[in-house]
């Protein structure tokens, strides 16, 4: 063991294990989570080959090789529990995506979920025994989130009781589903469904592409691998291109909208249904950035316990990095967000978890509320980690770009998450307009509820976005709660700003579209704020809970650099709206300061706190026991280039160019 | 071609080609550069295989080829001029650093200004000629910027008249140079010369590493690649451990420093000549980020030209994206920022070409000054890129995470600019260093010259960080001129700040370097506003050059949305330094607005002026002709994941997985 990080872990101020045991949920998860790790880190069948030393294909070859095992043995070990398959499956491919990911996480679902009585007979079993393996493919070469823009054409034929299924253009080809190129043999494919004369919109179909027994692509389906791509080496994102491929009407997701034997077109009872799984993945994602930003600090503050540089003091020995304020400036901010997010993550699943029983009661007055904060807090908080993981990187200086650091895989394969499951900006304009319409609800006297509550104190108060100067600033700068107020007021007045904008802009005589596009910066504006005020405002709430003094203390110093950060970052807001003064800002900055100090010697333990095995972690710079170089030389030592002496271009190239110059 | 990108062109206000002079420094230089592009473009000997789908040792082998054609081809032509060598060089590697690299921009010039002329007859012509092919091993695995700290030992026997190389520890193996793994058989080393029982600190030796003949290790020397990283996947940068390797003498180079054959030292007549490499390189840097920069710009507004997307008004067609508000504010600002870093690029070159010739008259004066210039700026730009870079690769949505759109490439490649050369944060401080002094030399009534000449005017006009709410505002934020003054006033309050919170830690009685490290946060932030208000200057500067009324209207309207972005991403700043009210901040939100609708109608041809040949762009998203989608589907299907119909993982693991359960 290092010395230094020994000597970090004896000067923590609390216990770790209880910290752990709150980030879990408590201690009998904390086991469990562990027995399922052990599992899996200590099985042979799923030693594996450094990814970094193979080629794409390679990589692929394993990762289908572990997904295989991993189906197999969660059988054998009968783990049938969402949150302990998802944790198996995590340690199997640690922060990889896998080829099979769209088979069990979206196929199966989607079986289970739209298909009828007669459908499942037919279908599922296949599916569960991975006969049929099958991937969801919505979005095309030339579309992406905007649905109606789709071009695949599925055209009812009842002369013979079948669809026909087109590609009718290039920019119309299925693009990026997860292992449709080489490992799906069925795909639901989502088209615009015509029948008798009459196009009715986007509904899914059960599409065979290769053949069961040899998996060669069946008659009219050209199909493959979308090439390779910033992370994401593991799956084999696909394209597809039907041409007059024939199904049998059967093949037609019906429990909801059906077509009938002669063309006839009968609707869905309901649209709401397909909001659930949206919401859900985005509030899964919250969690994934969490994760993201919490391995990501843990290599990066490790390593600056044990990396040594330059000098502070003349003649005394090099200190640990850590010691330097901008490098503290760097990590605990992020160190706050990582626990900030994990908490929110926690309250998005809880609150999932709480709004569907209400939906199965038929309940669905919390779902627009829950749809606005999913999507704006995906967006807010995958940017915040994606920027996040390369200052994290970048503050382990040249060893960052090194593969073995594990923080270039962690980056390019997390930052699709800007993009996948609805783009962040236009997730921020879907919570813009929620916040926009809750506003207009709360001028015309309604009152609002759950987040955007503070609507009404805001019109009530009829904040001003100016002039502010004269209106006496309200923010007490130690005091969180009153820092939850400030966020809050800043999201209301940035709300307010946005409406205006638009109504300014209809004033103008422009349209309500263009209104809206041209106030598109300003709504961004506000449902960032937003986000950040019920990020504030949870991360408080949790201290709540938190019995343990010692780790209330620190948890708290967190979350008072989160909020104080926070408003460095978007001080202009603040002093715009005058719930700050300037000597409070200056004062704000000097805080800061001194909450670094105090974070220092607890910040290595509060990253031990997150409990990522060193295989899970897989980064040679943040290693439980510190010892970095022995290991980093000894990684580049197996590094393929390495495996012969002589490189075959010194004999092709080098050798030869002497005798020509 | 695209209908959408010729009615983008169609719709210009100005003349491209003359802009294109513009940028490259006249018609001529226009003329040159195309000319040295066709002549590698049109070359078959540096036809390649793409890089995406070729493994790491097959892109090395490939880089090595062209190197070494390269340099063959760069003699037959006589291409001498440095400049042209580097254009040739950057159509040969478009943008990827090759393994010749530190052979002819490190080894190379190292002998030319530290060799004696005995050492040049030995050395110069067999590495002119590479027969010795050089590289120059200064970091090790534990140790970076900080010289001082280097561990590797040459200890001289006056005895055999020999140095004793060693690396005594793991932390001590040199580590990152490129072309040490593979390809080089010569290492300039630096390392601690020991002589006569004291050690004089780091002198640069001549060491041969692999013979020259079978290219094989030498002994005592252990060599190879340090594996794979986050880009530079053509380049073998390597590790090197020394093993009581003798050297005769004559291998220490000694143009300065010299070590007499009894083992008597000689101390160098001067510190200050090896500045001038450093600051040159930096200084090149801050064109490359312009170079990254204008690349992803091309990609991502060419793309954004032709992609539609959702629709703006019910029952139209789906709207091109770069109509969107937001999309034209994450992408205008951008390629104002690449406009400004080409302009301050050209600034430094010539102010460095200019410097040089005053320090070959002997006048040091102004290098202080560059010195600290260069490293601020090589930070504030290569940061800006960096982030940059990400903001157009998302912009494009899923393509942007295919290679086919070379985003992340220029992303990988890009990034180590942040950490070599000088790792960024360190430059900031540096670059602070300079501006603290010069602040306290004009509190102390010396008169400054140069950037830093405003802080006598600070000083005369006592700017007071607070209160400044009654100070009435100074800045027109439609007049260039004043918010240039706006950018000085604000660098002078933040120098100011950082200069106090020194003094204030002082009077709490820390030391000198204590007090430097608590107010290193300040400190950084003094060096970025100094370096942003030196990025508005020279961009409102250059704008006096051109003569052209409809590019000076376009470049104008860039300038001051670079300006005005600007002061809305930092806008705490000025509202606390009183420079600007609320009100104003208001109005600076609305003329963003309509500066973004303004830029519309030329933003393509504000990219094609860049003149990236499609060749070098290499990305299927940013293509001259638009036809994105075709090209995207041909590439995929070239993928070697699809070479075969049925990748061997099926008939290993997934079919037998089905008898299994």
């Amino acid at each position: 063991m290092n010395p230094d990080i020994v000597r970090e872990r004896q000067n923590a101020t609390f216990d770790v294990e209880k910290l752990t045991n709150i980030l879990d949920g408590g201690p009998e998860k904390t086991k469990r989570r562990r027995e399922i790790e052990t599992l899996v880190l200590h099985d042979p069948d799923f030693k594996e080959e450094d990814p970094n030393f193979l080629s794409r294909s390679e990589r692929y070859d394993q990762a289908v090789r572990k997904s295989a095992q991993m189906i197999l043995k969660l059988r054998e070990y009968g783990i049938a529990d969402p949150d302990e398959i998802y944790c198996y499956k995590s340690s199997v491919h640690p922060d990889r995506p896998e080829p099979l990911d769209l088979h069990l996480g979206m196929f199966l679902p989607t079986l289970l979920n739209q298909a009828t009585p007669e459908q499942m007979d037919h279908f599922f079993m296949p599916s569960w025994n991975l006969e049929i393996i099958g991937t969801y493919a919505q979005t095309e070469i030339g579309h992406g989130t905007h649905l109606r823009g789709l071009e695949t054409t599925a055209t009812y034929d009842p002369a013979t009781q079948e669809f026909v299924l087109n590609s009718p253009t290039v920019s119309s080809i299925k693009w990026w589903p997860g292992g449709l190129g080489k490992t799906s043999n069925h795909a639901i494919v989502l088209a615009q469904l015509h029948t008798l004369g009459n196009c009715h919109g986007l509904h899914a179909f059960i599409v065979p592409i290769r053949d069961m027994s040899t998996h060669e692509p069946l008659p009219g389906i050209v199909v493959g691998d979308i090439g390779p791509k910033f992370g994401f080496s593991e799956v084999d994102n696909g394209f597809l291109k039907l041409e007059n491929v024939r199904l049998p009407r059967e093949n037609m997701l019906m429990k909801y909208a059906k077509v009938e034997p002669d063309g006839t077109y009968v609707k869905p009872p309901s649209e709401k249904l397909t909001y659930g799984t949206m919401v859900f993945i985005r509030s899964m994602i919250v969690g994934q950035s969490a994760q993201a930003l919490s391995k990501s600090c843990t290599i990066a503050i490790r390593y600056s316990a044990v990396r040594h540089q330059s000098e502070l003091r003349p003649g005394e020995p090099e200190p640990q990095i850590l010691d330097y304020q901008t490098q503290q400036y760097k990590l605990f901010p992020l160190l706050a967000t990582a626990y900030a997010f994990i908490f929110v993550g926690q309250y998005m699943r809880k609150t999932y978890h709480r709004i569907t029983g209400d939906i199965n009661q038929g309940d669905f007055s919390e779902l627009p509320e829950l749809h606005a904060l999913s999507a704006g807090l995906k967006a807010f908080t995958t940017w915040a980690a994606n920027s996040g993981i390369e200052v994290c990187r970048m503050s382990c200086g040249g060893h960052g770009y090194s593969r073995s650091s594990a923080l270039p895989d962690i980056y390019v394969n997390f930052t699709p998450a800007c993009t996948y499951e609805g783009e962040n900006t236009v997730m921020m304009l879907q919570t813009a307009r929620y916040l926009v319409k809750s506003y207009q609800r709360a001028k015309n006297g309604q009152q609002l509820s759950g987040s955007v509550s503070y609507l009404n104190e805001a019109e009530h108060q009829r904040l001003q976005p100016q002039p502010v100067a004269a209106r006496p600033t309200v923010v007490d700068i130690n005091d969180l709660a009153s820092l939850v107020e400030g966020y809050k007021l800043r999201a209301a007045t940035l709300v307010q700003i946005a409406a205006k904008s638009i109504q300014q802009e209809l004033q103008h005589r422009k349209n309500q579209e263009d209104a809206w596009n041209n106030s598109a910066i300003d709504l961004v504006r506000a449902s960032d704020a937003h986000c950040h005020y019920v990020v504030v405002k949870l991360f408080t709430d949790k201290l709540g809970e938190i019995g343990d003094t010692a780790i209330h203390s620190v948890l708290s110093t967190l979350a008072l650099l989160y909020a104080l950060h926070g408003i460095t970052q978007n001080s202009g807001d603040f002093l715009q709206a005058g719930l700050l003064s300037v000597p409070q800002m200056m004062l704000i900055s000097a805080r800061i300061k001194e909450l670094l100090s105090q974070l220092r010697p607890n910040a290595v333990a509060l990253v031990d706190a997150f409990d990522i095995r060193d295989k899970k972690l897989n980064s040679v710079l943040g290693r439980y026991d510190g010892n970095v170089y022995e290991h980093l030389f000894e990684w580049a030592r197996r590094s393929p280039l390495n495996s012969t002496e002589v490189h075959e271009s010194f004999h092709k190239y080098l050798k030869p160019l002497r005798a020509k110059l």
